[in-house]
């Protein structure tokens, strides 16, 4: 296998969830500002032109991030990050994707439109980024109350759900500022939890 | 178990995907328009306040679309909607994630921000609307490029993926031509597909 990559949150999902599972697979690099992930042999293994993609050993390729953590959830089943039975995968993937739909993909919209990045090719509405600002903002509390009464996001053990919320933390903090952007990040039962996370092996130099 | 549900696209998702496995679970309707979603009682079932959202028989509660049906996935496993191995569920997740990322979650903003239907409780941008309906309408063009090779959308059979574009197609229909919304929707193999799709007894009717 091969995982095509760049310095990009949802890569470092992946490289997270790799490294809790001890799994280690060559990487290739790929220039986002350059433009790598739109050039025709990329699109070609993925037609969203999105990082990372996961490249099997039978040259069909993989994207989506959660699907790709799916796939070696599957190859190497311990330790356990996806849920054992019904109930618990139905809890993670709940807050899995509460973390991204209602923090982590306002955060990256918010950042895009706000600071222009990719405007050399993407239409950006700054006054769209400071909407979203404003929703990763108030659910951000949704989080804060859920660590409140949860050791971690979706029970009393570290799951997919936390290096999802979690990665999108570290990206709210690089942006922080920049562009005005601003979702309030200090909040008492975040900061516990984060530091757990973040102190983890997995997470530690990334 | 209970389900509290409305007039939505998600619900849809959900409806389709239990009529699919035969099961019926009593039904309690929510007023979006009258923001029954928002009320305090419901958010305590759901901190994101969105339909639908799944009581469990212990007063516990599942929200999240595809978390609600992967639960339901695990109770009752046929026919299987989900994927048998690792690959299969995780090609299955790409094209469901790509369904909803790159289309369903375009036409929804698009939709939102052009008409301002909820303009009450949200802010609208419509600038924002008209490069959400453009990237919905390009990013069809790989579904159709997907749909032009290949049965159905993650491989030679009808999963959750289906289930999820057909939905968006379907949503996408009911709005295009409100607040100038206008994604191209008829393409040929993906009227194949949708033909195919639509027709299934869980399909028809709703």
């Amino acid at each position: 296998m091969k995982l095509y990559e760049a310095e990009s949150p949802n890569a470092l999902r992946v490289w997270v969830f790799m490294a809790e599972k001890g799994i280690e697979i060559p990487r290739v690099p790929v220039d986002l500002f350059k433009g790598g992930n739109l050039a025709e042999d990329y699109v070609a293994k993925n037609p969203m032109g999105r990082v990372p993609v996961l490249e099997l050993d039978d040259g069909s390729y993989l994207s989506e991030s959660v699907a790709i953590c799916r796939y070696l959830e599957g190859l190497q089943p311990e330790p356990n990050l996806f849920g054992h039975d019904a109930l618990e995968m139905a809890q993670i993937e709940m807050w899995n994707r509460r973390a991204e739909i209602n923090f982590f993909g306002n955060v990256a919209m918010a950042f895009r439109n706000l600071t222009g990045i990719f405007k050399d090719r993407e239409t950006c509405v700054p006054e769209w980024g400071k909407v979203a600002a404003e929703e990763a903002r108030s659910k951000l509390g949704v989080f804060e109350a859920r660590l409140g009464e949860s050791a971690y996001l979706a029970g009393d053990r570290f799951t997919i759900a936390d290096i999802t919320l979690a990665v999108a933390i570290r990206f709210a903090e690089r942006v922080q500022g920049m562009g005005n952007f601003d979702v309030e990040l200090a909040r008492p039962h975040i900061e516990r939890w984060l530091g757990a996370v973040t102190t983890r092996p997995s997470f530690v130099d990334r």
